[in-house]
């Protein structure tokens, strides 16, 4: 594994927490080594660093309650819901507490009328979405996993929606929040907008936990659209395909998903989801509108397309055949690992201006091959966004070298086209140096708010900052 | 006019800073009467608190200068762009330095293939839609008035269009901007999504100058629709209005805009922009999208309007009906004014979530005419944001004291409703009050923000904290 850097312990303070919410929790405070291996690491590529504990609350209050314990002694908290999070975000390089709060699972209210609803932190997407469908509607974002509300809400997650309906920065209306002291505070109203004092519900949007826990996401929804088609187009390059997909944005299509799959992932995809594309670049498509407006956009897609030497359209309104193909790409990140059996996927996660796309997916490409690194391309690529994922043999330093190397080389790259290391995976340990070389002095400001915030660093030490 | 309360002022700070700039900017530093009375005032309700000196800087380094010789003397700096802020946004309560921007006026990149641009703050929005239009593109946030884009940011503004295209939060990528130490950051970069750590783009949109000052704004941009019609309807009656855009909005009619009018806003627009519509509640409409779609859009709401007692409905494709229509929308807090020339008007804000829209303007309506007042209600309804402005003889102060009242009142009812005091205005000096009563707890962390940021408070003190 990659290594991460371990930070000073308050060995006394967490002693004494960890007595306490023993005694306090019970069975809900957890100390055993497997629990807490399974806290701290999950699907990132850092090595493992554990927390002391893992507690269970049930509600804000126990939050609450336990945070200001934490903040009494000065002792790390940090927040946990399905570990899937890629740059370490959940690991514990200063010890601590470790707050599950997937049993804070309940989805306490839809307003259908307003199209928003009221949810606990451990809702996951596909709960939701279960929830919501005799309603009409659904909630659009949708990370590769089955993410939690409040995980998703804290990396500012997004996904193949995202081109179409924002991302959690955009979707989330409103925060209960513990702040470091563990006080309890909501960051907004319900109401669509508002210009009332400083947006706090955006600040923690993408905190990553560093300044505070999220309890309750109030989140826009979005009906289920009248008609819904989807489609693919195989290409003869990657430059071809993202020079389809630029078109396709300036024109102003209001595609719903624009998905890219290089050959090497599509070879991944076409074994483990049993499919059967043919192994040239690929996009996926899905169009949401009335009836007639699918039609429109899948036909003028489709001249796009043509221009650009794709072939094998297909365009579908099969909701079998949808599902099976979106499956699919959601399945890519386990996909990939297949192609290397035993190796595990570095994902880098750059997004760049539209107009620089097909520059960049191509030197992203090119430069793994002459590395001699196996490593899949996939895409968010109508916002720029895409992931290579190298596969690397973990016990091989050589081999991390190289790989780190190429991330270092791709996120430099990205930041000079003016365009960001993490589209939607966040920092956390694994991101932190090239957050400074994008955002150089703007960081002075960012810890000044987190010092503010967060005196004593008690908040997920070690991530961002 | 209302009363603001004045703060201490620094007086040999002031004057040491007056001097400073004086020698150093020459005849674009101003101290006469007249130029400080017009850069404290414009179109607040609120007393005019002159600034000492206005001065008008040419780039973000001499912006860097003014805000650094202000810290080293514990002086405020006030920006100022328009000045077309309601809420006293541009007083100086404590003195100190306006720094008008309205000389950083280039537009610096249109980005075309991108669908971005990057501007300097005093560019208005209708200058920037005048260069954008040959290139298809357009800007579509729009406030009543001709705002500059940093004063836009500052205050999180929106208009008309939001209810599709969301508001400044959603349509700012990234910002310049100088510290309150003179240091000049940039915030992100020009990627259309990012995870790259605190959202300090979002944390200065809407900060009204407290945090910082914007001297560069990147801004997202629209292609301009394939096609546009536009749709009238009246209603009997407010409810049967609101019911009708209840109903859009949760059809998912992707309306481009749909304002509410009532009787008094309809009879008060057909003296100032020379209409003859019947004078009962008005829905004005826009739709965007593709021939066939914006006729599938105001066919669908012609239906509902009819549910609802609708008529009079007039749907049209001509360009020149149409900016008629939307002049006359935007020039609504002038034609109000014409109800009861000499008087002034306390524009409300109030933002609910669409299921309470009907009953909440009702309540507002039959409230304002039990207490006796003059008060036209305009709104951009898509959004449940609304606009009541009682129309006030500045000169008797039972009368400001019942518009306050009225005021007080109506913020009360909108927090009741999980809704806020403020949806496009901003809060400055006016909503302070209702900012503690809406979002209570939150607030002392919005000040930790500001002291951590501003220590000496320099940064347009007085303003939402």
């Amino acid at each position: 594994m990659v290594q991460a850097t371990a930070l000073p312990r308050n060995e006394t303070g967490i002693e004494t927490v960890v007595g306490i919410l023993k005694q306090r929790f019970g069975d809900r405070c957890q100390t055993g080594a497997s629990i807490r291996e399974q806290h701290g690491h999950t699907t990132t590529y850092i090595e493992n660093q554990l927390p002391d504990a893992v507690v269970f609350p049930h509600s804000a209050e126990e939050v609450s309650e336990i945070v200001k314990t934490c903040a009494l002694h000065k002792v790390p908290v940090i927040p946990f819901g399905t570990g899937t999070s890629l740059e370490g975000h959940v690991n514990a390089p200063a010890g601590g507490i470790s707050v599950d709060l997937m049993q804070m699972n309940k989805i306490l209210a839809v307003h259908a009328s307003d199209l928003d609803c009221v949810v606990q932190p451990g809702v996951t997407r596909e709960d939701l979405n279960t929830h919501l469908r005799d309603q009409g509607l659904f909630f659009p974002i949708d990370p590769g996993a089955n993410a939690s509300l409040g995980g998703m809400a804290s990396t500012r997650a997004s996904g193949t929606n995202a081109v179409r309906y924002g991302t959690m920065k955009d979707n989330v209306l409103a925060l209960q929040v513990v702040m470091p002291d563990g006080e309890i505070i909501r960051t907004a109203q319900r109401a669509k907008k508002s210009s009332a004092g400083y947006d706090l519900t955006r600040l923690m949007v993408g905190a990553e936990g560093t300044l505070g826990l999220i309890t309750e996401v109030t989140l826009r929804l979005q009906g289920i659209p009248e008609a819904i088609s989807s489609a693919r187009c195989s290409f003869p390059s990657i430059d071809a395909a993202c020079q389809a997909v630029m078109m396709t944005i300036q024109y102003g299509i209001p595609v719903a998903r624009i998905e890219l799959l290089d050959a090497l992932s599509v070879s991944a995809a076409n074994v483990y989801s049993k499919l059967d594309l043919p192994e040239t670049p690929l996009l996926l498509l899905e169009f949401h509108g009335s009836e007639r407006g699918v039609v429109e956009q899948a036909e003028t897609f489709g001249t796009i397309a043509e221009e650009f030497g794709g072939s094998d359209f297909a365009a579908t309104t099969s909701t079998e055949e949808r599902n099976k193909l979106w499956q699919a790409r959601h399945d890519m990140y386990w996909a990939s690992h297949g192609l290397r059996p035993g190796a595990k996927g570095l994902s880098t996660d750059i997004c760049v201006p539209i107009s620089k796309l097909a520059e960049c997916v191509t030197a992203a490409a090119d430069k793994a091959e002459e590395m001699g690194l196996i490593s899949p391309i996939v895409g968010h690529v109508g916002d720029g966004n895409f992931h290579c994922l190298p596969l690397i043999d973990m016990d091989n330093p050589e081999e991390i070298a190289k790989a780190e190397e190429f991330v270092g080389w791709l996120n430099d790259l990205a930041i000079s086209m003016d365009g960001t290391c993490t589209g939607e995976h966040g920092i956390g340990q694994g991101k932190r140096p090239y957050l400074l070389k994008e955002l150089g002095p703007a960081m002075k400001y960012m810890a000044a708010i987190k010092s503010a915030l967060d005196p004593d660093n008690i908040m997920n030490p070690g991530k961002i900052i």
